[in-house]
């Protein structure tokens, strides 16, 4: 257990998607108005000094989180999406899932050099898709330089993984052991 | 043209994702810091008052203004979810499109008695969406008050459609005639 208040509120669903796998709900956390203002309130006041032009949030959970932290931020929200979403011309980026490659999508002109870049999500994992998108950001001379989640799974030290290949500042809410 | 000092930041995109449709592409408009703070702040403005304690937004693009909308006005966010989507047990209803049906899902301890609802989307069309969420809402015997939309797509006449079977506040901040 971490120091986020409402992490009780975060429900384990054991065997979903599938036999052996413990989901993590976090939409009673977000359903409960306390607590989604807690989740974004703690992020955007770790970052609120990083001059952050642009925070990118990935299909379609980190929605939720990654938009009202852009808002509260001043910020501009720029969506990270599945194939076949986005309607311009993009920058594709695939990345390994545990079975198989999956692939994240921004538009071209999303970012530019002099962007200041927060990459938020409701969950890290292995940090597959948060080092996806932030070649992503890259690839249009954009700077990232945080990265924001909810969740992470520290058992799987996507700390450790993205802060070896990134000098971001790496920021969670709950940690999972 | 309407009143929202933004709309020219919407691209309209010919032929997308099939001949003979404009799609409506709200990602400039998103990533641009002053035009999404006047989204949400518009929206916000209109309903500030009026006792919302949900916030309900429709996968995936409804997320982008829904869960700010709800950050904002210090409500809770309930995200209506494609089927297979959320893991516990869900209300469904099915809604038509131009062409089939599709589905929606809110988790049945989403919304209670006693919760006064706003819905948020992107984009509302002929209304099937928001109609499809409105009945799951009232299922679990919250009271819908109101619906906002960036997009109004008035030429098809939602507003006419859902005030016609809801009594509630229908706000949008462009309309395309």
């Amino acid at each position: 257990m971490g120091d986020f208040a409402y992490e009780h509120l975060v429900k384990s669903i054991p065997d979903y998607p599938e036999p052996g796998v413990i989901f993590k709900d976090i939409t009673p956390l977000l359903a409960d108005s306390d607590g989604f203002a807690a989740v974004i309130d703690c992020i955007v006041d770790h970052f609120k000094d990083a001059g952050i032009t642009k925070v990118v949030g990935a299909e379609a959970r980190g929605f939720m989180v990654a938009a009202p932290v852009a808002y509260r931020l001043g910020a501009g929200f720029i969506p990270a999406r599945k194939p076949g979403k986005l309607p311009r011309a993009t920058y594709n980026e695939q990345y390994d899932l545990e079975y198989g490659t999956s692939e994240l999508q921004i538009h071209v002109d999303a970012l530019s050099e002099g962007d200041v870049v927060l990459l938020v999500d409701d969950l890290v994992a292995t940090g597959g898709t948060a080092l996806a998108q932030a070649k992503l950001a890259q690839r249009m001379g954009a700077r990232v330089v945080g990265m924001a989640f909810l969740m992470e799974l520290a058992f799987l030290h996507p700390r450790e993984i993205i802060t070896r290949e990134l000098d971001i500042e790496f920021f969670s809410l709950i940690q999972v052991d």
